[in-house]
């Protein structure tokens, strides 16, 4: 089993990295090489047992460089590599070069060397959902979306499940809920407080909340998403049509249990390390996203969300020791 | 008022351009230019007027060809140039160049002249939608085509949009239903038996039914259509948002609906030349394509459709003569 990952450096990548030495087997066959890459060198894991793993600076976009890579005739690629929404915003031509036009080199690399089984697998955003949208959104829901970084994934989406259902490759593509407690430091993006006003409070830092509390977001811990990355790899591909991007089972919280569930872990000192100062901007961008799912098609295929807030923080907590 | 119209030498870029010398201003100027584009020279209209028509032979797939027209820095450009969905899946190279890359070229040509209140008006299809539909579809109705022509149709929805959203051009998308009666001959189209068994036995000649009498299908007249997109490039680009793409107001109808307008039109005689020789191939295709939608988008924006399936096939007998 020989896996490659783009944007291997990435907080996801280096998670997979880390899951699949762990598991040591995908498919139910032994992992035996794994190549990561990203635009500078991916770290290699300290201990990576029995498994070849490599790392490679590529430049994903430039057509062919991709190519020695295919040549290996990789059974399962994770396509993580993308820049983020506000990267996609302020630059239409980089955010269509690295979230599109690598995808369809991607696609082509694979098809003209006939990888038909090879499993892609692809990280969509609740971010291509847009528009005048239903209360609760659901598997028949059109992406109408409002960003140029939801745009390149939603065309992304249609793009692997064509290829897919000409049989060129073996496509899947999870849209994922915002991903909550990330590690870290608090970045540009506009979901970054929802992260931050618990992650710094538990460090025994200060964070600001941006939004109102009654504010819901659609989230997902950092394990169940790279659970379902996993599982992406697994799920067998006649089970996928007809259409191969589905968005992930997250919950709905609003921003209130959040702090509640914060309260409740570690005590109103920690409650009181959270500054509120509205952020119009930030409000805008994330109230703009939708938070109520009804996502029957994910739980067909066996992938599952978090049960509860309160999980996700003692993940966290336990995970950070 | 300059109009550039690609795929000009269509059946519907010719009806264009004939309703279009007729009216003879768009937007309330007059038009004093127009700019037919096709793979081969569009015939020139007979009686052009104070217009100046020329016709251009240019493969738009080419990088850089259609620069030469931009730089004149038309105020409308009907985008019709497609290659048909069976030659989409026949050839996935080509429709990918003809059907999406063109789009994105002339999208970054408008981009790169500051062509930002240009209005771009492209033909999508009832095509792009598949996958598990509900009865009814409705704006909101994700788009999960089953077909490579689909696929490229979509995307190009969703690339006009974000070019739209940021201020770069100004579009406007028609998902367009079945077009009945159209002139001319039965082509390979499957929808092609949807005029063929109303033009043939109307102009005495015999035609094939290839499906159940009781399949419906969401269709529009041609004079609807050119109407329609007369309209796309007059409606304010303001009220276009939060997605410039929709399904223009079809009338849904069934085969049997069809075969009884004849009989009521021209007597039980003609409805004789209708033989019935089922084609399972093409009944799956057409059979695919959703029939009922709730186009409230469209009709909010002053689009409107057929009154009745008398009237188009009254219409047709009106034009033919």
């Amino acid at each position: 089993m020989h896996i490659v990952i783009t944007g291997a450096a990435g907080f996801l990548g280096q998670r997979l990295v880390a899951r699949l030495l762990a598991r040591g087997e995908l498919q139910g066959q032994p992992i035996h090489r794994l190549t990561l890459i990203d635009q500078d060198e991916a770290p290699l894991p300290a201990d990576p047992g029995e498994v070849d793993v490599e790392s490679l600076a590529m430049d994903i976009t430039e057509p062919g460089e991709i190519d020695i890579v295919l040549d290996a005739r990789p059974r399962v690629i994770y396509h993580l590599a993308a820049v983020v929404s506000s990267a996609a915003e302020a630059d239409l031509e980089l955010g269509m070069r690295v979230n599109f036009d690598a995808t369809r080199l991607l696609l082509e690399g694979c098809r003209e060397r006939g990888l038909n089984t090879t499993r892609l697998v692809m990280a969509s955003s609740v971010a291509a959902y847009g528009g005048e949208l239903p209360a609760v959104l659901d598997d028949m829901t059109a992406l109408q979306p409002q960003n140029s970084y939801g745009t390149q994934k939603a065309m992304c989406e249609l793009l692997i499940n064509d290829y897919s259902r000409r049989g060129l490759v073996d496509g899947c593509v999870l849209r994922l809920p915002t991903i909550i407690v990330r590690p870290g430091r608090p970045n540009a993006a506009a979901s970054s407080f929802a992260s931050s006003i618990l992650r710094e409070p538990l460090n025994g830092e200060e964070a600001v909340c941006p939004v109102p509390t009654e504010l819901t977001m659609f989230v997902m811990s950092p394990g169940k998403v790279i659970e379902a990355l996993v599982h992406a790899a697994e799920v067998a591909g006649e089970t996928l049509a007809p259409f191969r991007a589905f968005m992930l089972p997250g919950i709905t919280v609003s921003v209130a249990e959040m702090l509640e569930t914060l309260r409740q872990v570690a005590g109103d000192e920690a409650l009181a390390r959270v500054r509120h100062e509205r952020d119009p901007q930030v409000e805008a961008i994330v109230a703009s996203w939708p938070a109520r799912f009804e996502t029957r098609r994910a739980r067909e295929l066996g992938f599952s969300g978090d049960r509860s807030l309160r999980e996700i923080v003692e993940a966290f907590l336990d995970e950070r020791g």
